[in-house]
């Protein structure tokens, strides 16, 4: 039988971190390349007195279908949540919960553009939101960073070429904090000049923010949301970093509209989020285990930045640049420019060293020098092992690069 | 702001059944609207001992990010369940795990139509399909039904128009065994038909089989995957009806092909089902807890469809039609053909019972004096004075009826 697929999944590719999830179990090998928290962060013991009080207190209930738009429980819990961390002032009539942020990304440019439609991020971006944008025919046009994030300035040149050609973007998708795959966090100023732009053009902006209570350093930037008078914004936010990723637990916050869609999506897509997952993450909030947990994690992972911030140091020197990142899960790695990071990652998984090449996070115009090291998943004396591989990897390639 | 939503998002509506649980809460009302099992089934202490056991075992790999394509050990699981219950041969690598068989529902229909493509199904047909497939443009047409299931012949000539037009459909959609809405199951000479036809021609079959353990008389009939020799057959259940819908948990076991698209969408839209869940119900297998649990259920379920049956029959007496499904969740009603379910529906909800109106599982060309009556969430008692009630709302709109 041979198989007709539709045009969007015949466009499908596995992304190369998907192919890079092969070599993971090769022996020995230290991988940059997930995005995954680190495994003593998941509270084991809290999850498993929440569960079972949750199943002997109202286990019928949370065992039957769910709610499509989430748990109410976790609605009211996240309403606090979102004051107390973001200044975010909602009601828990404008959360949805998804399967991760990733069903939310998935779901905000299925519902917001019609194949071929475009939309603007930051470049590079999340793979993972390439990933869902492509699945739906969403075409992303990425707009240069530096070191205070996205470049307002090309940014607004970039709309009034679109308004231009009667043409605007659906929607800026954005990581202001700690983004992915950059670890950079925009600037207070072009925080406020992008919601200027998306008030006078009315473009609505998608703020994902997976990694804002993972701050290291440095001072509290205020996110979107919290700056939008307009109802501009659908903020996103996962558990996944704060609680666990396998639980796949993530809201949104959005005005109305956007809510009666993403809810009739949901309905069509999964019915509803698991609703035990909900349950636990509601009960782990009300208990107050966030606060309780979270200190000791953002100490862990403040020690792997600041360890592989060394180790670049002491193996790379001057022959490389490297973002300085005050929170989340990445650092990007900018090597020699005659380096090509695709081509060398197959003699650095050699090495016992991996890494996601920087190429994979752009929707155009990649780099071909770059890539994206996460900290958050290895031991310390991984770090300093793998950047040293790395880094032997790195003066090899040039050596094989003919002059 | 104004949102602009794509073609698809703007073409979604709120369903009847969505609309129908604003009465849920209504005291004292009756529904035979959802299809949802009935709470006593779920086995809350197994699943309280489970989970606590996975988390002290292997908590840390559980609430981490899993795989997209899912927990092997359910998958093992799944090849002996699949074997042992529908005699089904495959191995781990042709399942793919889902947000419940809602999700792979979607999956299936954005995987292999591009909008405005065309498949066939039963009609009536269940409506979360309905709502999976509209949301990715693909179209459904309906093929009548008599008491032994799809009229196979009517397929056939479908086919062959089409087939003359040039368009044949991008797969066939059916509910073999106890199907929803109806009840009705496809006899075997029919399920043979089905399957010489998509042999012939070349279309996949899409056999969606959630009720194949809730069977309370008659022989079990094979599913049309274990008679499928050519690999035509994409088939689909869930864990919904034998553990718990709230864990949203389902299975397909397909092609390669069609499994590494599955896996490549999924990975866009979730990237994994909820590992803890995938674990409980591997557990719940490997336990024998299934096999243990469902005798019981079944009996109940069978008490509950005779009890609805009887109250039919001494309350509509020869006034209406309806199935006499051998297993399942449902019986389908036909009142005189002058009513108007969904008219009726309102007064009905007055009287405090409710029902989903068959229109609304119709693709195309509804019955209008049809419903929905779901036999497995009301207790007994609820069952008899449910069908009182309808009975009685179905004489009065009779009266209200001008002649």
């Amino acid at each position: 039988m041979q198989f007709k697929f539709s045009a969007l999944a015949d466009a499908m590719k596995p992304s190369e971190i998907r192919e890079l999830l092969k070599y993971v179990s090769v022996p020995g090998l230290i991988s940059f390349g997930g995005g995954m928290p680190h495994p003593s962060s998941f509270p084991v013991n809290d999850i498993n007195t929440i569960t079972s009080d949750l199943l002997l207190e109202k286990g019928r209930q949370l065992l039957q279908y769910g709610s499509t738009q989430g748990y109410e429980d976790l609605r009211v819990q996240l309403v606090k949540l979102v004051k107390e961390t973001e200044n975010i002032s909602t009601d828990k009539d404008h959360f949805v919960l998804t399967a991760g942020s990733q069903e939310a990304l998935y779901s905000v440019s299925k519902i917001m553009t019609t194949p071929g439609e475009e939309v603007l991020c930051e470049a590079p971006t999340y793979i993972g939101t390439i990933s869902a944008f492509r699945a739906n025919g969403t075409v992303m046009r990425g707009i240069p960073m530096d070191e205070n994030g996205i470049l307002t300035e090309k940014l607004e040149e970039k709309i009034k070429t679109m308004k231009a050609a009667g043409k605007l973007p659906k929607f800026i998708y954005l990581i202001p904090t700690f983004q992915n795959p950059s670890g950079i966090s925009l600037s207070l100023d072009r925080r406020k000049h992008v919601l200027e732009l998306a008030s006078r053009y009315q473009i609505p902006i998608v703020e994902d923010n997976p990694y804002g209570e993972l701050r290291y350093s440095g001072n509290k930037l205020p996110s979107l949301k919290s700056l939008d008078k307009e109802d501009l914004v659908i903020y996103m936010s996962t558990f996944s970093k704060i609680l666990s990723p396998g639980l796949r637990v993530g809201f949104t916050c959005a005005p109305d509209a956007v809510v009666n869609k993403m809810n009739l999506l949901k309905q069509a897509t999964n019915l509803a989020t698991n609703t035990l997952a909900e349950a636990i993450a509601a009960e782990y909030l009300k208990r107050d285990l966030m606060r309780k947990n979270m200190p000791a994690v953002v100490k862990m992972y403040r020690e792997k930045r600041d360890t592989m911030i060394d180790a670049l140091e002491t193996n790379f020197g001057s022959d490389a640049n490297w973002s300085h990142p005050d929170g989340g899960m990445f650092l990007w790695l900018a090597l020699n420019d005659k380096i090509n990071t695709t081509d060398m990652l197959k003699r650095a998984i050699e090495k016992k060293v991996a890494y996601v090449s920087g190429s994979a996070f752009y929707p155009n115009n990649p780099t071909f020098n770059t890539m994206r090291l996460n900290f958050t998943y290895s031991d310390n004396d991984q770090i300093v092992d793998g950047i040293s591989r790395l880094a032997k990897v790195a003066k090899e390639e040039i050596s094989l690069i003919a002059p």
